[in-house]
């Protein structure tokens, strides 16, 4: 029996080349896996189809859209997980997942390699082989753009040749990844990084200056979770839908950022995540709202360290599953209702309610009612500031010379 | 001769009270001190003649705007400083600066007392008094409101049997602190979490849908500072009250948050800084570009830190100190130009560009001019991902009991 | 009825005073507790005993021996918790189980009020009543030696005058706190910081230098508990006993520094914790052979957080909890043996073996059977440097002004 | 003209071929560069002839004891820096010096390449070429055992058929890597981790139990850094030395653990370490005598981060530049004597003094002249509860539905 390869499989132009690249150069017969996350496009049907057609000896298609939303996105929500403080990881979440099955897909079928088109200078083959390598310690990678120099000029004349049932283009100006999290976009223009982003790069929000009108929405989390949205309720697939059209219409959740590459270079990013920003938003609230204080501070930090994990393509390792133990700790008492107003690509907060708040009006207020005895005010004072004192003190003593 | 006591003299109501408030209770001369650092209103001489004809022995006033804007809100721009990732420290920045001048104040005239008009139950009672405690040891501290018994009320009979020249109104919905930086607000309405401010509240920022046209800025820094603005050469008080008056107009920079005090108690705020949020959105963006991923990620650890320690009142401390050394030491290369866009509530970099940046066209680009070695991925992600592999493979050991 | 206070009794001089004492003052019927640590000392029959004899109206004795070691200080071992990288936490671990059982006597027994013997300046008194505000948010908090002006000398002449069944003595040169986990010393002549500690400070360890002959000893873990000792099943509890006899008679666990208090101050310290030294020390390394990397770096930063919070006294915190939870994850796979030579002062691991051991011969060896594919090393040392690289060269060019 | 190469070069079996083995694969000249670290052994004028009779082109030689002493070892005692708690980044700590001289020498002789002798599964391939890469980023690296299959047998042969003046040995046990902080030891017997070192694996540390009088020590620090002993001036690299010999004699600064290496496998280490662990003991116990509270708390991050750094081959990172910053600025107060008992494997501090210290007798007393306010104490804990008290008040009206 011949090798087998499982091929992460979008549909597109370059994997559907390299379904028949990678058995020419190896010998193995390519398995052909997608993954739906949310991507939008084609069904999985007619990405089946394609794969079969391109020379696929089997093709495994898995709906994961609610598998990514509610153990994927969740997480990063809860987290409140923005790298370099403004990229929600919509790429960093949906590898691991896709990983999942190409493991799952590699078992069912015997494969022994497990094979992905991206690169070898961004984060994703990382992604990619690191959670390979873990969830499958026996299973190689191969990767035909970086290993088997499958160069884009060169899959249009493979397709060309073999006549794929696939549109060939001399050149797609963006590179494009999307799933229901956001949608991140590169392109050549966008590598001067003194340019501004041009109208049609956007997909998922619309123009924040189109001048309709402000949306308000409440939005219910439970634990950390939003479990209704204007008292509907919902599945954590429907929240970000939903959000994302809403937040969309509104042009809320455009980033625009030089960034830190895990492979030691920056690159310019321009992301869109209208529902993961303002869900965000209205999270990082309740937790306001919520959390007990040093709690909070100490959450930052953990979910700091989350956050780069993941973009660092570590989502199964052992630290992210303690840091994970912590964070839904933290999160047992988020739950409340957060309305938000939704315009002009803006997501703002302006109203919390909740069981489990922590704010106690009564002493809080400066009104009637006020029970914060402010008598303890001058003790406090005193011993919080006092190591600072003593060195301060110390610091003049030394400075005199005496 | 007569004990001294200096007060912290804003020329309002309650701190014109507390002058012969202080001089009645406790026998001691006293001694106004007020401190311009932007926060607008009457001139510098007004509040003086104000302080002698309320009592006062003497008045010193101090213009500390540039030092201020130099000394204490550029280091909150370079440590990129938003207090539970929302206020710039508006309140917490310019305690020190006016507790310098108490301190200098009360060496002058040789006072042994400083007063501040603090409650007993916010942030800036322990923020004063916490800073003089440091900078004079030897120097008590007295709070009229909180320590001798001065409610409002009692303030506005006092005003009135004295004779003393101020308005007095029976209540101030607002309680209202400003300065360069920021401008900040709490009042009883708002003391009701689920209410949304309403537009009276704000005066730094005009309404973010007031339909105005865009306005685009490019400012220039060096070493983390704005030092041009358009082109002009400003210094950093000209480059905040620039960025005030043009954010401001476009209705960016408000903040609404439910915050944790130093003393123990979440409290509900409405912050408006249009020039602070704006300036820190570009320093923060040309630090993607000009600062060394690892430097940056565990800036934000410093960063954080530095913030807490501010808005705790800990701007003397000895680790202060060292937090800004290493701060410092970052911003040595954050020079260049950012452009932004200020529109609708939003200000949005669209380009950077730096004699300084890190981002190597050549090294990023997906087009001709490549020079990223590519076959150098597969064995950093075999290293990279070596612990979390090695630790997998016993973890799958053990769960199949081998 | 009366009101009704429970004091944490000891059976000493200054407790036993305390009962006449807070009774005299306040009217209240007083309610002794005594919770038995692990300190040693007199039965808690006896104890029961002397508390009614003075005066209380209920004695509640409890043996919280297991309940200490299994539930307060295993957690510190889990979390290698030192202070200032020394102080294994004797007394800081104790005060929340005196105050469990505080909080359940004063509802056992209906009291309104929890009293201790602390004084004002140490930390003890914010661990007793910082946990009693957790737990009882309704009770109330008062020390005799701080609030009720009993020193030391008036509680010797109340002693007498009422003939209270108590050895009195003028003065006791040592201050002592003990419990299984470790014993405190302060006293007067070690205020001098210059001074070293003379032999009868210590009662736990025997002088390192006696000259015995070495103890080996191998300590299995599970999960990074202590379960047995030389292949014999222990609880917890043995464990620390055992070790304590064991590593006492060499001499371990001896501590002296001057340390950081809570009330911000700096204070010299004598402790002598054997068995939580000698534990700790296997914990250690055992952690080494089956943690990641990655996870036991992060871990470092979680243990001294936890560490700084339970010497603060909030064990009973929100904070502390989610800690907690990521601590046990990272516990899971802490199991094996763990060989200790004890001696003369010393304890030295000598082996460790472990079936989720990390270590892998096969990778690690410089002999055959090396399975590590060297030539990885190039492409891992190319991107690991790189950013630094990129970095650098910036550098080199503005230094030459290019 | 030949490209030329520039070789670390130790004088022995492996660089002494690898001279002529570089020459034949790559047809380049070889320039020897030999660095002396304290690492012991020959003069350096006889490894410079060995060089030359090797076949190298040029010897370049330097005696940089000093320079490492003062401006490598004396940082990582500032740092307080031990990897895992245990490692005192011994050989961590000399690839940058030796780097640095690499690159000197590569400027001066014109070499285009620095090799090095290590392996493909180490650290310090990373150390040496990270450096390299960052201080002279045109320069490549080579490194034979690894690139050029130079196997110990090979070298052996190699040695032999040319004739090398150096003596060769099938086989020796230890694999060793010394210099004046420390002295690194693996052997095949103890990649075995359950079998203990025996005692020929030491030569800095005597047997710790060899009977032997104990010694008293005086170390005199000023600004973190020790400048006499017993009252004798001395520069870094003296005190260094006699630490090594004092220390060395009585057993202290062996360490045996189990370790993480960067390449990502763990490893089986045995270090020794006398005056690098004795000085450390003694800088820490000052800092805890002069460094205010949360400045030492904070600390521990930096300095952990920075162990991780240097050991990770990061010294000319931009990060630990920044760190060094930080680190300075808490030094400039760590001035003051220590008192060590140096005996039988344990370096015990047993005074301390110092005349910016920030232990204030009038502060910490219990006895007369105890200037403590001991009335603070109820605000302070207050208000420091207070936090915590809210939400625990929350958890309990949640757990009882209310």
């Amino acid at each position: 029996m011949s090798e087998r390869i499982v091929l992460a499989y979008s549909g597109g132009l370059d994997t559907s080349v390299a379904i028949g690249w990678i058995a020419e150069a190896t010998g193995a017969e390519v398995i052909a896996v997608a993954v739906d996350v949310g991507q939008g496009g084609e069904s999985l049907e007619t990405i089946r189809q394609r794969a079969l057609d391109c020379g696929a000896v089997e093709a495994y298609v898995a709906d994961a859209r609610d598998e990514f939303a509610a153990e994927y996105c969740m997480p990063a929500l809860q987290a409140n997980a923005l790298y370099m403080d403004s990229y929600p990881l919509v790429s960093a979440l949906s590898r691991p997942v896709i990983v999942k099955h190409l493991v799952a897909a590699a078992r069912e079928f015997g494969a022994t390699t497990v094979s992905h088109g991206c690169t070898g200078k961004g984060n994703d083959q990382v992604r990619f082989e690191v959670g390979i390598q873990t969830l499958g310690p026996d299973l190689k990678c191969i990767a035909p753009v970086r290993d088997l120099a499958l160069t884009r000029d060169k899959a249009i004349a493979f397709a060309e040749e073999k006549n794929l049932p696939i549109v060939t283009t001399k050149k797609n100006p963006f590179s494009i990844d999307a799933n229901v999290w956001g949608r991140a976009v590169e392109t050549g223009f966008l590598e001067d990084i003194w340019n501004a982003p041009t109208p049609d790069v956007y997909e998922y929000t619309a123009d924040p200056d189109s001048g309709i009108a402000a949306d308000e929405v409440v939005i219910t989390f439970k634990a950390g979770v939003p479990v209704a949205i204007d008292g509907k309720p919902v599945t954590p697939l429907q929240a970000i839908e939903e959000m994302n059209r809403r937040a969309g219409a509104q042009g809320i959740g455009r980033i625009d950022i030089v960034e830190d590459r895990l492979v030691g270079i920056k690159s310019r990013e321009i992301y869109e995540a209208p529902g993961a920003m303002a869900l965000m938003a209205a999270h990082r609230e309740l937790e306001n709202v919520t959390v007990e204080r040093e709690q909070a501070r100490f959450k930052k930090t953990v979910g700091q360290r989350w956050t780069e994990l993941v973009y660092d393509g570590q989502w199964f390792s052992p630290l992210k599953n303690s840091l994970d133990a912590f964070i839904a700790d933290t999160q047992q008492y988020v739950s409340g209702d957060i309305r938000m107003n939704l315009h002009a690509g803006r997501a703002t907060v302006t109203g919390r309610r909740s069981e489990s708040s922590l704010y106690d009006f009564n002493l809080a207020t400066y009104d009637t009612g006020d029970t914060f005895d402010q008598s303890m005010a001058r003790g406090f004072i005193e011993l919080f500031g006092m190591s600072s004192k003593v060195a301060s003190a110390r610091d003049l003593r030394i400075a005199e010379g005496k």
